[in-house]
């Protein structure tokens, strides 16, 4: 007799948090399949799926439940594949093991000092004083408070913080001159 | 008899300045080439072939000179075509009809004013003065100081200026007082 044929895989997007990403997470997807009974007679069932999402995956990532898909006569049934997606952040964006986001500060908070406080995907309150003058361009750097690395979880990337410079939109001419006076032309 | 095969084409890159392809330019090239002679002997002549660059004409445009090929029995000669690029200019980049320079400031001049002074490409002097305050990706815009637009050679593109601000790298504690007074905190 002819070997049977595999069913192609079946692919679905799994949509996560980036807070799941990092901290790992459990989630169960009920799927329904058709499964040939003793007699050969076909029947709906429900399933749960468990996934375990380790923290530090990435976009792409694929988890396989072998033949699961529905069973029929003369074939093997179907992979049912998941694959990792990443929902937008409303602060970060990743950057391979990195976390990115942008600061928005006044002129006069990037020439003098000014604080960044974050709040990390675990929920942790970060402080961070920066007092070097902030050009256009410039990163913070907070090592570590990226995201885990799979094959280490204690280890992480870098969180880098970039700056959104506000100007001020008019200026009077006295406040011109003392520009002037105060950083030279 | 066999219709002849024409020889595929033969791509030359004529590598040119951006002034040239502003102003327009003739070159010419001196090509080396096959011919058959009467008697059907090969001799090679040296041929002159005269390119009028247009103003305004882009990257890519090829000029093609037909059957400039050698001559060989039974075929028909390759055309020779040369091919527009654009060498790197060092104050403009082109983008589009748009020309697009960007003008190194201090931090007090994009406070304050300042006056950008620009040769064309056809070598006039411009002098342009900015007064609104420049924040970082403010662009200033001269209309019809850019390319020549080659299906109507009296309209031009814009030249777009852009800046890049240098901060001061470091403030004393009496400056930093002071801008915090000045522009507020």
């Amino acid at each position: 007799p002819q070997r049977p044929q595999k069913a192609p895989p079946i692919e679905n997007r799994l949509p996560c948090n980036l807070s799941d990403l990092y901290k790992g997470a459990t989630k169960k997807m009920k799927i329904s399949r058709e499964i040939l009974d003793a007699g050969g007679r076909t029947m709906v069932v429900e399933e749960i799926l468990t996934i375990d999402i380790k923290p530090g995956w990435k976009k792409g990532t694929k988890i396989t439940f072998p033949e699961k898909g529905n069973e029929a006569p003369h074939i093997i049934p179907a992979d049912i594949v998941f694959v990792i997606d990443e929902k937008p952040h409303d602060v970060f964006t990743r950057d391979g093991n990195d976390l990115v986001m942008t600061q928005k500060i006044s002129l006069a908070e990037a020439l003098t000092e000014c604080t960044v406080n974050v709040t990390t995907l675990d929920g942790r309150n970060l402080t961070v004083p920066i007092n070097n003058v902030i050009c256009p361009g410039y990163e913070e750097v907070v090592p570590r408070e990226g995201m885990p690395i799979p094959k280490d979880p204690s280890k992480k990337g870098n969180l880098r913080i970039k700056f959104s410079i506000k100007f001020p939109s008019r200026l009077t001419s006295e406040q011109k001159a003392e520009i002037k006076r105060l950083l030279g032309s």
